[in-house]
This record gives C-alpha cells, structure tokens and sequence, in this order.
C-alpha cells in the first residue's frame, strides 16, 4: 500500500479525493498497488464530510510520516506550497502539483531537488488541466526537436471570445455573466490579462526546449481591449480570435509571447471553443501534433494530478522527468518577431487609401461599421519594430491585432 | 552505447534512419545513452547509399547478435514479421513497431512474452502514425475509466472525403486523384474498405479497456458507396462525413464498429480534414480528450518508431505496457447499438411523407437534389435492428448513414 496525502480541499483537492475513490479498482490496478489517501490538509474542518477523519491542519505531520510517499500539492500560489514541497522533496518524498505558480516560478530548482533525491516532481494539471500534454512532451515527443508550442491555454478568454464572437456581445457583458456562470473568477485579472497563459507557456516552453523561461519575461497582453467590432473584422476576413499562448525558434534563439491573435481555418486551434483548450506543438520530424481537451474544471484536473500520483506510485525511488536546465533560454525581443498585423483606422477609408498604401504597401481592406467612420485591413509580413515605425505615422490608429495567417 | 536494429528498409525503416541520424544529439540526450543502429534487414542492397554498409539480408545476422538490445520492425505485414518479433522478444531484445496487423493479431501474446522476459513490445506508430496515443494510454489516462473511444484513424479516406466536401466531386475521381498523389495504395482496399481502421480501434480499444479485441468481429463498412449527393444532404443538415472507428462501453459490455458517420461542428472531429487523423477519447472523470495530427507519412511515423526506441531504451530490462488480458471483451451485436439514421429515398417527399412519418414518426427532410426525384431525413434515436425493421417497410430507400447529433 503506498500512502498519500493531499495538501488542500479546495476544488481540486475535493476532485482527486473523489477520482481516487471512484476509480478505486482501475487505479490501484494500474500502479501496481493499493493507493491510499491518509491525510488531506487544510486550515478548515469539514464535519459530516467522510474525509473529516483524514484531515490534519499542521503540515508537521505529514513531513515527519516517513509512510507517506506521494504528496499532492493542491493549494495554489507559491507560499506555503513552496516551503511544504521542497520539505517533501528534500526527505524523498514525490510531489504531484496542479499549481502553476509554483512550477514556473521554482519547477527548475523543484526539479533538480527531486532528481537528486532520485523521487519525483510532476506537475501534469499545471498547463492545460486534464489534457495530458506535460507527460507526452517528456516521453512521446523524444524523437522530434520542438520548435513551435501556440497553445489556448485560459479557459475563461476562450470562453469570453467564444462567446463574443458566437452572440457578437461586448467583452465587459460577457465577462459578468462568465463571472455568474462561475467560468470567470471575481478577480478576474490573472486570466484576462493573460497571466495566467504566460505561467503554463513558459513551463511548455521550458519542458520542450530544455532551458528555463523565465514567465516574467515573456511579453503578454490579455483580451481586455476586444471589441465586437474586432470580432466582426477577423469574421470578415473569414477568421477569429483567439488569446493565444506561444513560443518559437528562430534560428538559434527563440520568443515567447501571450497576445490575442486572429487564426483562420487553416490552423486547428480555430475550432477550439468555449472553456476547452487545446495546444499544439510542432517537431521537426512529426509536423503538428494537437491536444485538446477541458483545460480546467474539478475532475478533469483531479484526473491529471492523480494520473500523476499513479505514475510516481510505479515509479518510487526513480526519477522519471527530463525536466530542464537552469540556464537561461535565449530569448529575442518581441519587437524582432515577424508577423501580419490587422490594423484599424478612423476615419474613411476611401481618403485614407493613398496614404495606407504608400506606408504598408498593397492592402485588402474591409470594413464591418458605418462607411466612412472607419475600416480595418491585414499588412504584409514584417517585424512588429517596423510595424510600430510605420503606425506612428498615423495618428488615427485605433486597434492592432496580430494574425497568424 | 546501445545497438539496435531495423527490419526494413521501405517508407517507415528509412524514415527511423533518417530521425535518428538528424536529431542524433538531443535523442541520445533523451534515451541517456548513445543509440546506434548496427544493422538494417532487408532483401536488397542499396549501392552508394550509407545505410548500405549495414544492411544484412539474413535475419540470423541479428537474431544472434547479443549486442542488439532493440529491434524496430517497420516490415509490415505479419510474415515474416510475427516470428522475427517473436524471437526477437523471446531472447530479451525489445521490440519498437509501426505494424498494425501484427499487433491487432497477435498483440496480446506479444506483450505477454515481452513481460516474461523483462523487456518491452512497443507500438506507437500503429495507431493514429505520428500522434501519441498509446503512450498516452497507458501511462496518462491513467485516472480514468475510458469508456468511449471515436476517431478518424485512416488517412486516405478522411482526404478522399475531404475533397468530396470541398469540391463536390465522386468517390471514384477522388480516389484515382488521390492514387495519382500517393496518397492512395494502388490496390486501396485496405483503407476504403476500412480494414486499416477496423485494426487501428481494436487496438486502442484493447488497450484501453484491458481485454482482446478481436479486430475479425468489428463490424466495418468502408466509404465506396457515399456519394457527392451523401454530402450535399449532410451540408443541408450542417453536417459532415467522416469514417469514424469507434468504440463505447454500454453497461458491462461494449461495442465497437467502423463506418462512415455524419457529424456536426459539436463534435472537435468536425474539422479533422485531409490526411489528417485525430482521436478523442472519452473518460469517466476526464470527459472528452482528443489527440490530432500526422496519422501517415514517413517521417511522422518514423518519430512515433524512434520516440518508442527512446522509451525502450530508458527501460532496458523493466517491462513498461500495461498491455491486456488474452480474455475476450464482451461485445454486444451491433444490431443493438442506437443511433440516429440519415436515410435517402427515392421519390416523391410530399407523396411519401405520411408513410414515412408513419414508421418513423416526425421527421426533419431536406431535398437537395431535383425536386420529386429523392429526398433525405433523419430518424430519431433508435437501435440498429429497430432501424431495418422500419427500414424493410420500404422499397424505395437508396442509401443509409449513421448519424452522431
């Protein structure tokens, strides 16, 4: 019997409680042993809750359990998780995380602890929820250099530009009632200023590379500024618009960077709607691979934690994640990343056209508003540092999103 | 170091030869040793080729060379196949394979004589090519209980039924059209008649729920009878067709069949166009997780081989497939299975609609082809043998597609 304990009965320490319990049988079957959970952690009580009798409210007593092997770290937010989850590695004991904070601030230190103490540090739940993508990248993917991730990463935008673009509503209305529907937190900044995608791509981006990609140097822009007229626009140009979380390799060197961005047909994440994500990652050898799934939600992401608590069942006393270097991943600016901007312009198109063109060359403009108040159009390809030298000399600029097609 | 070889030099073995002399560094970086191919089998030599100094025509060559720890089959086909696999993983070498046949044939007792031994049978590249789904299996899905497996698993057929939706045009064209571009085998029975399939979900669905399949008792229908109209009225409906191989857990049972299925854009398969394939795999606390990509091709296939050699390997001398028991799953008749049924008639639609909605109830009808010549409608949900009772009321029906909304 290999004994556990779970940090945290909030919503996803609730779900790996209930997914252990369900799937009892297949579970222990496929660890090779009977898994049990003896203790959960967390400051409340919860009488009359069957898992009353397991929870402790001081840390101690799990740390100093040498019969505990696993510990699940549900709690989120990097203090005390990181104190606990070092405390853990360091005495041998694997740490399965849902908690992206904690991985892209400390997954590489957490990592070397683990590997050092010959245990194991997984974090599947902390990019893309239930999707299994962590684990794929670290034992699929092994043939193929990875030189491109984009992935929908934030259930809560995608649901916001789902929304939006299926009813043509305002961000701020979709917003509240995604906020009454419990998709979008109260707060609900970390999403929608894309904090939160740029967590999850640095880790991928790290994981995929094998070189730290520090979050906090990754260019990111949230979905606050979409319009229903932007929407309208990327539907004229037979696309939509997506927050996406990338990262790529140009030459030696690559960029990372979490923007809304207009996709067309051609790409698979165009169809990715509502709360679901999905990413994909392309290999020199494979081409595009896509994985999709609910990037979120109580049991999906209990089910990538426990999955990872079964992987490091079978695996006690053997590191198995290839992890990444503490050494830095050579980053270019964003400003030298190449891409089509849409651009719209006040004002009418018809008086405007000469002076458009003989700054951005040839351009296919559309416009979705009132004639003559203003119109949108697509540029060529070109570095975003020429992009922004060319719009300043406009003072008439109204928008830009990027477009990925 | 560690030895492997490769049986086969066609599409696939070239493929793997050509992977991992290009991704040579980061691949041994991965496996943590040096991997060396020191023969390659095959009945011909190929002068001014570098594989040339390492091919070897007689299979006794590697069988006895206790240096070889891997061996990657890419012959196809189960003879000689099964038997150098066999004895290959009889004498402990694993063994990395693309071969769907052997694998829906003889899978099980492979895997089994792969744990006796303490080493690995290995079979990413038989299922979906290039896309991880295997691996996924069995050590991501780990939580949960599948109990739905649906997927576009053949790529020929999903490009022959993409180019009939986008341009209108005849199986029979598209198939030569398809022929011409090697994207169809000269003798395509294989794939049109859905026998490629049908061996791909009795795999995945042995996999996934831990008993044999026998690919024999899969129901299966290929795409040679949908037509350019078949697609007409599945647009009218705001559907598509795609070949679908699937298979579902009813109560303690399951079953599982290959056919062409209309869908609409509430399923993430809707837009798995061209050669694509993609698989979504449904789990009991997971919901709906879906893996997309290159379901062909020599490189992609050759990755998924190589990412398996990767794995075997890390795990020299430790059995790593979960594999499944040699006991049947129980299969319920697919008569039993219901859905809704997209039926064409022919004739009038006001002259036939009260004998119609008198078997079938009220229907939805759309005529898409010259007014009183035929029309299509779809039934409710009923079971298949419900289906062609009503079905064999009528003289006039030409043409049946199962439907999944």
């Amino acid at each position: 019997m290999i004994q556990i304990a779970v940090l945290g009965y909030g919503t996803v320490g609730s779900g790996v409680v209930e997914v252990i319990n369900r799937n009892q049988e297949s579970i222990n079957k496929k660890a090779g042993e009977e898994i049990n959970i003896k203790y959960v952690l967390d400051l409340r009580d919860f009488p009359g809750d069957p898992v009353q009798e397991k929870i402790v409210h001081d840390y101690e007593v799990i740390a100093n359990d040498p019969e505990i092997k696993i510990v699940v770290e549900v709690m989120g937010g990097t203090n005390p998780a990181y104190t606990f989850v070092k405390r853990a590695l360091e005495s041998g004991k694997s740490v399965c995380t849902s908690n992206k904070e904690l991985v892209a601030k400390h997954g590489v230190e957490l990592i070397r602890i683990a590997k050092e103490k010959n245990c194991n540090f997984l974090f599947e739940a902390s990019c893309g929820g239930g999707i299994p993508i962590i684990r794929p990248l670290n034992c699929s993917l092994t043939a193929d250099e990875v030189d491109e991730i984009s992935g929908i990463l934030n259930g809560t935008t995608n649901y916001i530009l789902s929304k939006m673009t299926s009813d043509g509503s305002e961000f701020e209305d979709v917003l509240k009632n995604a906020q009454e529907l419990g998709y979008a937190e109260r707060n609900p900044a970390a999403d929608i200023e894309g904090w939160d995608a740029c967590r999850k791509i640095a880790i991928l981006s790290s994981l995929a590379y094998g070189h730290h990609v520090d979050f906090e140097e990754i260019y990111t822009e949230g979905i606050t500024k979409i319009t229903s007229a932007d929407i309208r626009y990327a539907k004229a140009f037979g696309a939509t618009i997506k927050l996406l979380a990338s990262s790529k390799r140009i030459g030696d060197k690559y960029y990372a960077m979490v923007c809304p961005v207009m996709i067309n047909g051609d790409s698979p994440l165009f169809s990715v709607n509502d709360v679901f994500n999905a990413i994909v990652i392309h290999g020199n050898m494979l081409g595009d691979a896509m994985f999709y799934g609910s990037g979120a939600g109580k049991l999906p992401t209990a089910s990538a934690v426990v999955a990872d608590v079964v992987d490091a069942a079978k695996h006690l006393n053997r590191f198995i994640m290839t992890g990444w270097s503490s050494e830095k991943l050579e980053m270019i600016d964003v400003s030298q990343v190449e891409s089509r901007f849409f651009v719209r312009m006040k004002g009418s198109y018809t008086e405007s056209l000469a002076k458009v063109e003989e700054v951005f060359g040839t351009i296919d403009a559309k416009v979705v508003a009132e004639v003559g108040k203003e119109f949108g159009f697509i540029t060529s390809k070109m570095k975003e540092e020429e992009y922004r030298a060319k719009a300043a000399q406009f003072d008439n600029i109204i928008g830009m999103i990027r477009v990925r097609f």
